[in-house]
């Protein structure tokens, strides 16, 4: 098959690999319906987290089930499924407590920008519908794949409660989708920090209320402004920087909740500022298997269409045009058809 | 009246300083029946946080009102009353929210270890009991002032429940009496972080059920070995360093909890083990007068004696030995008697 292999900085091709196999009877092979570029695949692609070597790209994905290794009994060739980034057991205790990205055989995925791929613990970490759904629901069910599953996670861990204030840091899709997954849990104002039209449009589309276009200190300003100068009850962080976590640190009120789902690069929390803040901080790799079920039945009953966030989309071959599209900050997110 | 400053490094004089006086109409102004000093004033004595000129000192008390502001409605001349370390309104958002200690008038106590003290906010920041307790009650009820407030935050912010693992970091007065706020909560086990034995023996009282002598990485596999190879749900950080955040980052599970209030002092977190630790975090200055009025019924009823932590009582006018005797760990903590 080809698939996308990373060489390094800037450097993504398309190419000839060998279709992926059953290696244990865990695992199970699916035929990718539609698979995207992730923002935190940009880091390496920037150099910013440099690549040891050529690696197969791509984490996000759904698709049909060509086969199962022999010790999978629940998922069943000819589903259609959706997995998460982060394979699991699902049986573990730390899984058991909804952390299934922490999961004691957690695997991170790599290698979905294809179009085939091999999914480890298949059992735990793959969903599948009743039915094979129609094909306009693709782009959202594979949103939950990991962006969806993400943005929900960082809503959650920030304690997003019906009426709450919340401020998501970030325009990414992660951001927001950070806004509809705070919406879908009933929050009250929704305050978005986008300096960009076209994303700052679709988050007043999946629910935002406000728009902050300042930064650092006249963010924080504005944010207190807005929020009887004490701060959000909720902040989301879906960047990642030192810049981004102060300013999701700065627009917390004491006592309120931050959700960070960035990964983190070159960022150092000093402990005294942190500790005086009296902020709650939770976040991590998402637990999208976790969430799962849910989102997939909020996309198949229409009540989310967290699919909008892919504004490009293009054939698998074209997948090098996708990351240079959002590297330039052209694309939102790009969706690639195998 | 004889009141303690600070001029510096292990330069601790009693001497004299004009009576407190009311300076805002919703001032108090108690007379102490005890005063201690606290871990937190180490840092200064020890000349980590250098003062910038002489400063008296002292912010746990607990007392007989003197004299009251014309705007103070529900503390009364002659009555006992604790309070906390920050003086708070008890009424704003934040307070209400349960941060008293981040009010938007907060203001932190000094000046405490000496005979009278002037207390602002006086409606906010004391809790009276109905009655003159009886002197034996005095060390205990002193202690809910900071000391077990602050313990009892830690083991709060850490989310110990009813069966809970938790781990204690730092075997100080606030380490102890986290293990004895987690024994009240209800946990199932408690792991006391202490190499010193008096203090082992003490935290077993509190309700220690295990003793981990070893630090960093080898006291991380202590704990791992304790808890079937994941951590504990719920850390206590009591300390304020690197190396006991680290500490308590790594003996906490996924999805667990640290309750951090060791004021930190150098303390940087590196955000990408943070993140994949999958750590919940929380901490701060305790917001001990969310707490009060429950941990002095506690302590009225004869459910808990924190007053325990005091295995040195002095003369105030001897404050120098009590600070002396706690720089050399010679003494867990030091009360002081007006």
């Amino acid at each position: 098959m080809k698939a996308t292999v990373m060489y390094g900085a800037r450097d993504v091709r398309f190419e000839e690999l060998e279709d992926p196999k059953i290696i244990k009877p865990t695992d199970a092979i699916i035929r990718l319906s539609a698979t995207c570029v992730c923002g935190s695949d940009l880091w390496p692609y920037r150099g910013i987290s440099p690549l040891g070597r050529p690696t197969p790209f791509g984490h996000e994905y759904c698709g049909i089930v060509e086969e199962v290794g022999n010790a999978v009994k629940n998922i069943k060739p000819g589903q259609f499924v959706v997995g998460s980034f982060a394979a699991s057991d699902n049986t573990c205790v730390i899984c058991k407590d909804g952390y299934q990205s922490s999961c004691v055989q957690r695997e991170f995925m790599t290698g979905a920008q294809a179009s085939l791929l091999r999914v480890p613990l298949a059992d735990g970490t793959l969903v599948a519908t009743k039915e094979v759904p129609p094909g306009e629901l693709i782009p959202s069910l594979l949103a939950t794949s990991d962006v969806l599953g993400t943005g929900w996670f960082a809503a959650d861990a920030a304690n997003v409660k019906p009426g709450s204030t919340v401020v998501v840091v970030g325009d990414g899709a992660v951001g927001l989708l950070g806004v509809l997954s705070a919406k879908q849990m009933g929050a009250g104002r929704i305050i978005a920090m986008s300096r960009h039209e076209k994303r700052q449009k679709l988050a007043r589309e999946f629910g935002a209320t406000d728009i902050v276009t300042e930064r650092g200190d006249e963010g924080v300003q504005r944010i207190k402004d807005l929020t009887n100068g004490i701060g959000a009850e909720s902040v989301l962080e879906c960047v990642g920087t030192q810049e981004s976590m102060m300013q999701a640190i700065s627009s917390t009120r004491p006592g309120g909740y931050i959700g960070y789902v960035g990964v983190p690069h070159g960022v150092a929390l000093d402990g005294e500022p942190l500790f005086f803040s009296h902020v709650h901080l939770h976040g991590g790799p998402a637990p999208v298997r976790h969430y799962l079920p849910d989102l997939i039945k909020l996309v198949l009953d229409g009540k989310i269409d967290p699919g909008k966030v892919f504004d490009l989309t293009l054939p698998l071959e074209k997948v090098a045009d996708g990351y240079r599209a959002m590297d330039e900050r052209r694309a939102i997110k790009t969706l690639l058809l195998p």
